[in-house]
């Protein structure tokens, strides 16, 4: 059942990527109402439209006193100016209205004098500063005003977004679906996690980690368990998932040069079947990207930390336009200087992980190398990683890059 | 029922943090046991350790064959080596052992070949390429080895270090306790989402927005309702929630110089009460931290931008201390050219919002400005923020600035 074959050639990242973004022409997401309670780092599916002007009435900025800012014309601490105090909203000449921050201002009033600025004797209020005109007042759609978009469609929202769509009114936002994806890890050598392991198998870490991934975009996974290296069952576990699911990610049983049984399960399943194998990219040459029942399939290297950078390179994107993102969310980025040279191949674009420290307002990154590509405690001794393009034979000690975070930075 | 005082000493940011700190004595968080799969961006309450050496046998990192790499010596393109090919997991001298990614290296082999060097002929194979020993094999413990600390208590898990947790054979994680945090917003002039709205009246948006900012910390949230301008019922509600939660968050009522019903009503439920109340910090003077029978209560001002500054600066590192962190987790930094002057007042650390976008190369931050500090929707319009020191008025157009980042990174 083992088929082999030689050398192929690689396809540019980008290209691969764009390639199959081509092929799958991916739609809007669905639609799903949630609670803004529940909406915290979903993606707007549609257009946040102010329904009211914010505020949708002059309010004051401050505790203090609502006025007519021509009576205060030249107070001063010496010259305190006297007014009336009333609690009427309708405001007279020479009078005052108290209000605390987030009051509507009475009717004639034009400015808000600050408590700290007054006095108080009997039903008088001693002022002694002047104001100009609008003076700690929160005017009418100062904020926002109706109509406005607030917020994108596909924008991911943060606790602030909750917090003015609450300020307008809104108990429930329109957001994307989350994409349903199967996990399908491969390989005789995979252990389920608390299982009993041979003594030849590893325990399988690709599906809880590449779920994770999935998770953290906002994507539900659905466990497929794990496939041996068998054609017949790999294709069959791949068929039952795109019945329910709106994408598989596999890992392992795809190579360079070697062993392609998920490939070829692939491609036995239907039309386009594999689009793409083989990319020039390290680590990740053996990640394969293919389209079935017009549902996207992502064949990604079992070593963990290609199946790592393969998800970050084609996962990723996916996920985001699943979402309805019209670019793919990018990773907090810091400029930083490299503190060891790091060396790649000519004509592969080379993710190189690195820890980036601060240290005395400083930020350094230091390359976090390993024997082999697949030590994942590669992946958390470093907190990012930097992109050697394929123009490019390594970068140079103490060259400033640009490092892609997905851990904390060190603050030493 | 109104108290008003005179304008009070404000308390210098750092020095109101840590003497809140001070008093509270936090200890360690409860600690619970999860499974991986519900693991991620849960905070790890005790050293993660390595179970056993990873990988806990030599294996090949290619797909090809094991071999004696003395064997090889001298062979080429032109001048290949013949070796017989065997199935025995006991390699002889002259014989080559098929090996995919991942499977363990037969005894006696010393290298792996890859299969784009090879040809097989019959029983036969013939490499044409020599390797140096341990070529193309992940040795034990290459990865990690036995009673390694992989990722220290305190660390917030990504999904690597779920991989890598699976990888040694972990189910369970020993993870902090989501800390159970009630949420207070307070002020007449507050309406709950979804219900009718007096014409004086806005919807409240503190309550849900300052829930997300803890959720997406690790904490549990309970929605204590809202409160009146009353004493007596702010009173009332913090007293029954600190019965069941950790600790409490209040919104308004409070002022530097006007309203401070929430401080009052804290003050007069025990002992220490109020630690710190008016901070020299903008936006979020009237801030005020407290404890209540050993739990924190953190006091926030009414104005949405206010709370959020004032949660930033007070809540984010409380909710990273009852994690379990040694440290406040920090933000995403980026160094930035500031776009505009912004000024500062002297003596008061300054948040300023900015929007910072990168074009052709070059990171810019935008102050994003507001007539109010009140206008919520400067923090959607924003993605990060600056801090201006206490010693600086303002910082000038083309300085370089760290900016805190909450948002995307917008690219241009």
């Amino acid at each position: 059942m083992v088929k082999l074959k030689g050398f192929q050639k690689l396809t540019l990242t980008d290209q691969a990527l764009q390639t199959w973004f081509n092929v799958l022409q991916l739609g809007k997401p669905n639609v799903v109402e949630v609670s803004l309670q529940e909406a915290l780092h979903l993606v707007l599916a549609e257009d946040l439209v102010a329904l009211e002007d914010l505020p949708r009435f002059d309010k004051s900025a401050m505790d203090g006193y609502a006025v007519k800012s021509a009576d205060l014309f030249g107070a001063s601490q010496s010259k305190p100016v006297v007014l009336q105090l009333t609690q009427s909203d309708q405001l007279d000449a020479k009078q005052a209205n108290p209000v605390w921050t987030g009051n509507p201002i009475p009717k004639g009033a034009d400015a808000v004098v600050m408590l700290e600025h007054t006095q108080t004797r009997g039903g008088e209020l001693e002022v002694w500063s002047q104001l100009t005109p609008w003076a700690n007042i929160s005017k009418v759609g100062e904020d926002t005003t109706k109509g406005t978009v607030v917020a994108k469609a596909g924008t991911r929202l943060n606790p602030y977004h909750i917090g003015l769509a609450a300020a307008l009114g809104y108990i429930q936002l329109k957001v994307a679906q989350k994409p349903k994806v199967a996990i399908l890890p491969t390989g005789n050598e995979l252990a389920e996690l608390g299982t009993e392991r041979a003594p030849n198998q590893i325990y399988d870490s690709n599906k809880v980690m590449v779920s994770a991934m999935c998770q953290e975009l906002g994507a539900e996974t659905v466990d497929l368990g794990l496939a041996k290296d068998n054609t017949e069952e790999i294709a069959q576990k791949i068929q039952r998932a795109l019945k329910t699911c709106d994408a598989v990610i596999t890992t392992g049983g795809t190579s360079v040069g070697g062993l392609d049984l998920v490939p070829d399960a692939v491609n036995g399943l239907g039309k386009p079947g594999v689009i793409v194998h083989g990319v020039a990219l390290r680590p990740a040459m053996p990640t394969a990207v293919a389209m079935l029942e017009s549902k996207p399939v992502l064949i990604l290297s079992g070593n963990p930390v290609a199946a790592i950078i393969g998800f970050e390179v084609f996962g990723r994107p996916l996920i985001c336009r699943m979402l309805g993102m019209s670019q793919t969310e990018p990773r907090p980025i810091v400029n930083a200087t490299l503190t060891k040279r790091v060396t790649s191949a000519l004509g592969r674009k080379t993710y190189v992980r690195v820890r980036v420290s601060l240290k005395a307002d400083k930020l350094t990154a230091e390359p976090v190398s390993a024997k082999g590509s697949g030590s994942i405690s590669t992946m958390t001794q470093s907190n990012g990683y930097i992109i050697v393009p394929e123009n490019r034979e390594g970068v140079s000690e103490g060259e400033t890059v640009i490092v892609h975070m997905f851990g904390s930075l060190e603050v030493a």
